[in-house]
């Protein structure tokens, strides 16, 4: 439904309170930054917007050019409050209401802002706001609705000086306000005498006009405001909270759901189980009856139905078919893909490697830029060689193949259909399908010569010229 | 004590707000089905029980078949509400009372059971129940108590009209009824317009005739009924936090209690610390003065007095012994055992192995059906190969042989006592004690080679043949 | 300021209820044990200090013997009560006022210390004690003050008989006591039945004798004695919380503080980012801008700006500079140094080692007691071997060296500026700069072999004595 309504984010203010060097507003709360929040509840109503950027305006419109909905930037080039950025958009607006919002309320939905827009016009309100009740003496930073029966007014935590706990309705900082009203009297707001001009101003002039002010109550956790890195947190925990219970319901089982990371553009599916603790990242889709064990990061991961993720695994951009096999202590990235009923095991990194069907490498091995087919298996400690220092090649192995454990492969080098490698073999040259390839020394047994060398007297070893070290302690 | 009561444990029904595609009481709490909850009261109770199935009948009695208590089970072949599944068991009532329980109850205590009864003995009462008071009106799902001095009956909650707030005594479907009574009645009772019967409507039966009515009221906690993923995760940590607390008081301590998960069935002893968000499943048994660091997953583990298991180790399986090491990430798996004093560290895993007193395997090594004796030392990158691609064999490595680093010992193959296999060897013959193997190749050094082939020109690699690669970026 | 008041500490009892075989007040709160957190404040305060100890009194003497204020111990030979820990410390009295504390309260502050001495002065008491309202009936253990208006005593826990809901007003055991009237009371109080001497009875004694009691209320938190590892986790979360906001308020972001466990003496830096369960333990020091992801361990730690430390990350003592990065699945330990924008990947371990700048080893590597230069690669799979069975020895790689994958290095060795050791090699002898190393075997290739082998009969692996193990299942 197109609207009469305009919408202005404030999006310009200094974030002092966060003591971070980057702007609050380009924090993320679940995989998305803080300003997309009320971005998406105005493009849900398709309203029309404009943003006010200032401090550290090129992070805030480097937000804004990802984002699929335009909208349109107005720059408060100094900061002398809210009632000044509001003033700065003046030349832009175009319709006959204007919505204002705080760029830093992410809890507020889209309900909401409707409910406020249905009572603005039922009321014919010139302004309408969003508050909310809270008693608790601790919650500071905002500005205090002061209602006497006669007149309203919104008096600033920084000038507010009753009793927190009996004044405790809110102010939310969204505000639905009629065009003309502001055309009137915005101008004439007076500073206050930090320098700025408050919005808040505008509540108790259209008060003393005997315009209509309408107030709308919601639940302070919708309204909260996010002024420090705590609460970030508790925002944060908020929306996790919302995005898990929605996974829960619909028949996802997490073990721990206190203790699991998820960012809003997860999927999920019926059946699958999610261990303790694990983080849930960035598009990462999940198929049905998977389990994913505990302390277990997916970034960017797409795992297929009844796939089982051991505990301990990083799978990041990186593609997990049904059936397959991953970890513990696996580390599967760069794009790669392990097909159906795959098997990669622990110690084991799959970097730009495709792994075919029933394909295995279960221990301690490095496969990086190889394709490798179909129920191949790769022995413990295979390394695949790469970069020459020079240069990145490919290494291919193909259906069946059989590499013996602790080789290496360097690449660029094929092993054939159902070639064999053996252990212990630096493999330089492609080999052809079924053969049998070997690199390494034959065995020799000198009897009796441990005894010379181990420390019976400590010359030996230099004597010897024989180095036989192993780890440290 | 002998009783002549008998009971009838509800577990035919369809559990659809799980949204899962196996019936709930399949579901496990710390370990256990939440159908064994009430089983394993009535088993402490010495009641012989009956248990209606229906829905996924085969999952229950699967579970039911490996349960030590014998119960019978009865099918409801239609679902037609608790009053229906109560009408099935009919031919097999044996005893003058019965006492029946929803299978979702997995809170209710022994003592709660035996309360009930002991009020319904002494107060001669035809039905007894159990019930809570919880004004919340969030919570849905339980037949409302309704008394007004005169009648008793239960609302059933889709039939419920009233203010949950006020009228918020809640039915906890435990019920102990006379069974003359419940001939009597029970096959008269009306059909609901869902075609349900239901067994609460026999409490207004009763309130009409006169009959004696008992109700035991018990803490909200113990009557939690689990229809949602999200109850099934609040009733776990319930159950885990008991867990908890129980050895908390016998001297074990806890990093962080609210981030570890526990078994049922596991046992810990005093003076062992447990770290932040270890996993302590199934049959897991920890010895005295232990510590199991953070991110630790042990399943089916026996860890003897004074090990020590670092971070992120994964044993499963497996049998630590005292004084032994572990990790950080190690994974002791498939029946293997770490015998005193023993050390497995860093990227490590043990499959089918038992390593003897005093031996160590530190470093990034794979030790696979192999038997090692004692004070053997397994140089870093060691890896027993145990699969030829057609059987698989064992590895013998004897006390105090002395594996050097980068070595693959080929299986079957045996080491010999203080024998020494010398660093990058490949060994596929067996080795006698006190000899030493070695199978590389000697070094070859060509001056001036490097810049050569390290692209001063780019070709130089395949000019040469050389190929030096190294890992990816 | 001087101050004419001198400190008893208590810490001779017994600590029965932990149930552990080491005395409570050894057990750390955020890295520190407990008795070191009053002590803390009264070396803030600069109180002269006796400390009575008893049970275990060498594990405290132990402790006071780290700490760098100077206390003084008075041992208790028998355990009857706090009134005689207290008589056995007359001897050593030197000042007017005694400021007596038990040693389990360690959520006490320096500015609820001063505030008691404060009101003791301004009101000329004769005792005065902190105090603290607590309605909840479940919460044992603390005296009970009872003041009928005209009388104040305190009942100890064992002897109290009245509603514990209203009678609620709990003893901190936290007294500051004129010493002459120690001198007169003391001696005369009565044995109770349970063979003990109470310090609580000199409150009615001084009541008795109108003279001036002063009670100083505090908020329960900050009184918590601790008498079980379940109290010690409520201080320890209360401590660690208290830490946690501090960095917060100070521009570190946590993803769920809720999950770090932190110590006392760790310090942070603004716009740095700490992952899920992050564990930041003994005197490790984190810059700037550094991002430490989800279940890494920093123990002694000190970590430069900008660095990276990847998920499932341990560092124990050891450094890791500025844009240097760590990780997944890495250890690095044993005061190794990462020095700048070098790299330490996945499955690689570094121990007694130096890396140089922007040098590189990124895969399953162990590096132990090596000296490396700068812009080296190090290869997947490398190997230094610096133990020989009878002695270590250090591996030299210096600046700009390739060292090819699966190589093993036998220490002492030296790989000279720019040499390349080619892949698969076990290298014995040092390597001149610009010098190739290589150590393997050529590669045989059989065409047709593999079938042979590879099960078609299956003794064909023992009749042609080819053995090509790989990993098992």
């Amino acid at each position: 439904m197109p609207t009469r309504t305009q919408a202005i984010v404030l999006a310009a203010g200094r974030s002092s309170r966060f003591n971070t060097s980057a702007i609050k507003l380009s924090f993320t709360l679940c995989g998305q930054e803080m300003i997309r929040y009320p971005l998406n509840v105005l493009k849900a109503l398709k309203i029309k917007t404009l943003v006010v950027v200032g401090y550290q305006q090129e992070i805030i419109r480097g937000i804004l050019d990802k984002y699929s909905y335009p909208v349109e930037c107005v720059e408060q080039t100094i900061q002398k409050g809210t009632g000044h950025a509001l003033l700065c958009t003046r030349p832009y607006w175009t319709e006959d209401t204007l919505l204002i919002l705080n760029g830093d309320v992410p809890l507020i939905t889209e309900a909401h802002i409707a409910e406020l827009m249905k009572r603005h016009r039922s009321t014919a309100a010139t302004i309408s706001f969003i508050a909310s009740y809270n008693a608790d003496p601790s919650v500071i930073g905002y500005g205090r609705v002061i209602d006497n029966g006669e007149q309203v007014s919104i008096v600033e935590q920084r000038e507010f000086t009753g009793d927190p706990a009996r004044e405790c309705r809110l102010n939310a900082g969204v505000y639905l306000i009629e065009r003309a009203f502001l055309e009137d009297t915005l101008p004439s707001l007076e500073t206050h005498p930090s320098g700025e001009i408050f919005i808040t101003d505008l509540i108790h002039k259209a008060s003393e006009q005997k315009k209509k002010i309408e107030i709308v109550d919601i639940p302070f956790d919708h309204v909260r405001g996010i002024n420090t890195l705590k609460e970030l947190w508790v925002a944060e925990r908020l929306v996790r909270s919302d995005i898990i219970n929605s996974w829960m319901a619909q028949g996802v089982r997490f073990i721990a759901p206190e203790s699991v990371v998820i960012d809003y553009d997860v999927t999920l599916s019926p059946d699958t189980v999610i261990g303790y603790g694990v983080q849930l990242l960035k598009g990462t889709q999940v198929g049905r009856k998977v389990t994913i064990d505990a302390f277990s990061v997916l970034d960017g991961a797409i795992i297929g139905d009844s796939a089982i993720i051991h505990s301990h695994s990083v799978i990041s951009h990186a593609s997990v078919h049904g059936m397959a096999q991953v970890g513990p202590f696996a580390r599967v990235h760069q794009h790669s893909t392990l097909h159906a009923e795959s098997v990669v095991g622990n110690f084991v990194e799959v970097s730009k490697t495709t792994l075919g069907h029933k394909s295995k490498a279960k221990h301690l091995t490095y496969l990086g830029q190889a394709q490798i087919g179909k129920e191949a298996n790769i022995g413990a400690g295979t390394i695949t060689c790469n970069y020459n220092g020079v240069s990145k090649h490919a290494t291919i192995i193909e259906d069946g193949a059989f590499i013996g454990s602790n080789s290496a492969l360097l690449a660029p080098v094929t092993i054939g259909k159902e070639a064999i490698v053996a252990a212990g073999s630096t493999i330089t040259e492609s080999v052809p399908a079924q053969a049998l390839a070997i690199a390494r020394q034959r065995q020799t047994t000198k009897l009796h010569y441990a005894p010379l060398i181990k420390g019976k007297h400590a010359q030996a070893p230099d004597k010897l010229k024989l180095k036989l070290a192993t780890q440290g302690s």
